[in-house]
């Protein structure tokens, strides 16, 4: 068949069509019909006193590249969903829908139903609809078999139940929720101490590690909904921090009140694959609290008096936590001390 | 100063936020505070019966080249805002908020900053708030010098005001809309034939065009947010089309009721760009109209006895509009015909 010129410039309508058909039949599973019109439609339900509105945008930075080095392309959806899932969770906020921008030199229909099913995977483990997407074909941007994606997510919350650490006041418990690996931050960084440095193959193994480096690389940034669901509900948090790029250090003091500060214990096990790149790479202690989360990606701050409650419910959902730290005061030094 | 491990792997946390700063000082305009926090906060104003949140995302598409090729960066979020805002609007539905991806290998806030200043005039002349967004560096992910940028709106209708077409009907008129130029769509094609077979620099003058070539393929994608309210605003719209990729050919079926077709009649005139593409590019009729926009940015279908109103209110605010053409009976074959 004769290529048109619009095929010949690298862009085909047709392999575009072929991927939004894959897509269509998986978002079936969320009963969202509007898909594939101009805009999502999401009907909002009343119920919520002075609702308001909390979004945020992402993407999965570097990390997209260990998928591009596997080829496992069905997991990076996921991480996107949960990052953003987490990062309107801080607030209060309950996640409604999503939206997502994939973008390649060569829309691969293989490919984007895998990332899109883990997007999809994401967002019905938030209970979210998937409201929309564009797939952009972009030739001469990306490389070839290469992507980038950002997410889009909407939630909402009532304005008496906004969660914005204001409250926090000095001696008030910090209560760290692990990660379950690097998360989506610190793979510049990771890909240089493996892949340059130590010259690894993704199926490396590692001793100290279980699985070969690229699937320890891999591991899905977690969503915690459900804890921080079951904790608001208990109306239990005083502000909580999304640990993400800046890590413990810069994350924490966005929602500190200008008095306060505070002190961190390394109380936590920090898991093996941190322990082997801080080691393999030579990274100081300042910095590794800065480009990773170290093995905690949620930081809840809680009333001294609130402790067993926070614990009985943490541990009824046999969810792993541990206290790290402590508010202080500000005394003008540093916002966050590692002791 | 020696650089951190950090940096030496292309991410530089200080770059980043030089460039938050700087978005941060132009973001006040508006007069969003919440932006920097992890998520942004739009508070939901009552007053609209069975609201519907109307989402969509997209991105620019390969004009980001030309940008690049020009060094003039100020004006893709424009195009970005508005497509968004248009994508929306034909449900009828009113803008809220915005939010931007923006990606590239190394963070220049010089650029950054620009690009961001666009999307900022873009929401300002849409009367809407930028929420958020992510400004990810990605070392290895982009050339020098290059981006990607996504962007991603919410808009809110009541149930009762939502325009779907479903009221179309045979011998229904199609109101055309100028178009600015290629908007954000056919650049591939638009770029091969410029630059590759045509072998034209940015700064050629082709003699049929005022500006020169790389002037008048950015011209920024306009928003038809206030033509198109004002005749929402007069119930007289039953269904609009955006003509973005696919064109007219593939865009108005999108909204068309299953037993109706239209009938197109080039009764528009044909703005010079497009018959310099066509024919230096020796594009088929077939693909013209898939590709491009051919002048028309905007298709509203309107009831015969409202034309004379659509009219007035058009011509009112100065905006230039063409009768395009007339639904038809879908006789199962082609259901867009281009006389």
């Amino acid at each position: 068949m004769k290529k048109s010129a619009y095929e010949q410039a690298g862009v085909s309508i047709n392999r575009g069509n072929e991927a939004v058909k894959r897509i269509k039949s998986m978002v079936g599973r969320l009963g969202v019909q509007e898909i594939g019109k101009f805009g999502g439609f999401f009907p909002l339900k009343g119920g919520i006193k002075n609702p308001i509105l909390v979004s945020s945008a992402d993407g999965v930075g570097t990390k997209l590249k260990i998928a591009f080095m596997t080829g496992v392309h069905n997991t990076v959806g996921r991480d996107l969903v949960n990052h953003c899932v987490n990062d309107i969770l801080v607030s209060g906020a309950r996640p409604l829908f999503f939206l997502d921008y994939l973008a390649s030199g060569r829309v691969e229909p293989g490919i984007v139903s895998e990332v899109i099913s883990g997007v999809l995977d994401g967002c019905l483990e938030n209970e979210m609809v998937l409201l929309g997407g564009e797939t952009a074909e972009m030739p001469g941007f990306y490389q070839e078999g290469e992507y980038d994606i950002a997410g889009f997510i909407v939630g909402i919350v009532g304005r008496g139940n906004v969660v914005d650490g204001k409250t926090i006041r000095k001696g008030d418990l910090l209560v760290g929720l692990p990660s379950t690996g690097l998360h989506t931050n610190g793979y510049s960084l990771a890909r240089q101490i493996v892949f340059e440095k130590l010259n690894l193959k993704t199926s490396s193994k590692v001793s100290e590690l279980e699985a070969p480096i690229a699937e320890e690389l891999l591991r899905v940034h977690r969503s915690y909904l459900k804890p921080v669901q079951t904790l608001l509900e208990g109306k239990l948090l005083k502000g909580m921090a999304h640990i993400t790029g800046g890590g413990l250090l810069e994350n924490i003091p966005r929602i500190l009140p200008e008095e306060t500060a505070v002190v961190i214990e390394k109380a936590w096990p920090v898991p093996p694959l941190f322990s082997f790149l801080v080691q393999a790479g030579n990274v100081s202690e300042a910095e590794r609290y800065r480009v990773f989360n170290m093995g905690i990606g949620m930081v809840l701050v809680i009333e001294p008096r609130n402790l067993s409650r926070v614990e009985f419910a943490l541990n009824r959902m046999n969810e792993d936590f541990y206290l790290i730290g402590q508010v202080t005061e500000n005394k003008g030094g540093v916002r966050v001390r590692i002791k």
